[in-house]
């Protein structure tokens, strides 16, 4: 193995990005920056907005650049320092370099306390998952933009991934009627019976809008968006009047995005269902209510340390893996939180 | 002239409707129902929601009944009674029947107190457009769901509509650029000169999407949506990051709903639109919030009346040209509120 090693953004791909998008290199082992520390990185997460900065189109997020190095969600150990408030030996959380050792300015990186139980009671892959990014956007976009209420129903798309198990399991506290939708028999069964659903309707089956709408009697009061395409248009006539979207994703048209949507236009009918339910439709970002965080944590990191909520994670190994791991994420091959163990 | 018409809708229309849609027919002068009145129609209101009850498709309002009445807002008087709260002569508003006189349970009329001004400062059919549901339905819209900010940028499509021109006003009066789109360019001058709007878009020239940035220079708070089609593509790329968009009707697909759209898709786009920019979007219907409809009259009535509120008709005369006003009202070419006087 060199010394360090690092994964570049080759080019923005067009339609479905390949393990070709991505190169691998060697690279130098980093100077200690004054003021900031070098981290060995451990994890990396993966994660469907991540297609989002494989382009330049306008989004919230600024995008990779054709290149350099590929970024998201790490954990690492800090290896040398010159910050006091993360000193060597530490665990921390934040925004790294897909390199296995790096430099980094010390800014937005987070202490994982073995005090909170982290690296005992708590993996640190957690801080990447239903304790991180994906379970704060499950429980704003629930919880803030739900606005849920004891009886009612909720539909959950892509239920068993990082963010929809975990709104399966915050909706099923609250007292709500569950409907998850997952890709396979296998996902299905995992969302009824971990995760607590009171049904699961697989999205590969043709006779899905059959199949949600036997499984929604009472109709839909939320319908927490993670996909688009089929799982929307096949939803949409199922909603109830005053009932609320939030819009946290649509991975089944990033591919899409860059390529052109094929007719016939489903926008008018879109609008229409939206106009006559009286549907609050919201799009959201987990960033935009960083206010929220503490209040998620001492909610949720309890309830995942005793077990009462249940975390999955698919596991690749090694840096090398992770182009690979984000293109299964986006075919949605891998089941519950997709995380690269580097270290 | 016989002694009662009234007018049909024979079927459901496929597409736009023609006057063939329609029919009209002599009637018995009907006989006083007990606790209720009998109305004499002395105006009728055609407004653009009407097309979605030519249809069984699950809307918020019950569909018409082929070969029944058409039914619509209407002002009329009071000619027979049984219900002392209506006496004889008394100026009402409410669902009316498409009938020069008509029995009615008296139940949702609303009547039209002189002592307020009515038929001396505010001309009844006032009651139908700026002080009656669409002008309520623009206050709505604005002040709940568009959640408008001084300084702020509002698009308004169909802005010299019965509603547009109130939201315009409003929207004016409360410090936002406010930059309507209208349908020819005396209706833009109108937008400017008498509705007082910063810059008005022509959607029938092909440069729309560029004229329409350019009056946008901040891009837009807040699209209040009346149209959907070409507008709503042109606006989307200007939203901002948290903006709003009330979504009050979509004039421009009412027809192309009971046929198909055509390609391309453009839900994918839009669903990124509203999920990137954090987008607010919420249907609404003016009836669901009845409980202000006090603080809209307190506010706005005092405006019109003494003219710092402009209001416009295009006044239809007799009741059998009402299929004509409402056919013209999809056209676009009524300017202002499209009213019917009947006698």
């Amino acid at each position: 193995m060199p010394v360090n090693q690092e994964i570049l953004l080759k080019a923005y791909p067009v339609g479905t990005p390949t393990v070709d998008t991505f190169s691998i290199r060697e690279a130098a082992t980093p100077a200690l920056p004054a003021g900031g520390v070098v981290l060995k990185l451990l994890w990396l997460s993966v994660d469907p907005y991540m297609r989002g900065r494989m382009s330049d189109a306008k989004s919230y997020a600024a995008p990779f650049k054709p290149g350099e190095p590929v970024y998201s969600g790490g954990v690492a150990e800090v290896i040398e320092s010159d910050n006091p408030k993360l000193p060597v030996g530490a665990l921390v959380m934040g925004m790294m370099n897909w390199a296995r050792v790096q430099a980094h300015s010390g800014a937005d990186l987070t202490v994982l306390d073995p005090a909170q139980g982290w690296g005992t009671k708590l993996s640190p892959s957690l801080a990447l998952g239903a304790l991180g990014m994906p379970g704060f956007t499950a429980w704003v976009g629930l919880n803030i933009h739900g606005r849920p209420k004891e009886g009612e129903t909720i539909v959950v798309s892509a239920a068993t991934g990082a963010v929809g198990s975990m709104v399966c399991q915050l909706a099923k506290r609250k007292g709500l009627r569950v409907v998850g939708v997952a890709g396979g028999a296998e996902k299905c069964a995992y969302a009824v019976e971990t995760l607590g659903c009171d049904a699961c309707v697989d999205h590969l089956d043709p006779d899905l809008k059959k199949n949600l709408a036997a499984a929604c009697p009472n109709g839909v009061d939320i319908y927490f968006e993670n996909v688009a395409g089929a799982t929307l248009a096949a939803v949409m006539p199922l909603m109830n009047f005053f009932s609320r979207i939030p819009l946290c994703g649509m991975i089944s048209q990033y591919n899409a995005m860059t390529g052109g949507g094929e007719g016939p236009d489903r926008s008018a009918a879109l609008w229409r269902a939206i106009l006559v339910n009286r549907i609050a439709v919201r799009g959201f970002i987990v960033f935009d209510h960083a206010e929220k965080q503490g209040e998620f944590l001492k909610e949720v990191a309890p309830l995942v340390a005793s077990g009462e909520i249940k975390t999955r994670e698919t596991v690749s190994e090694g840096l090398e893996k992770a182009p690979e791991a984000f293109l299964s994420l986006l075919k949605g091959t891998n089941f519950g939180k997709a995380i690269v163990k580097v270290a």
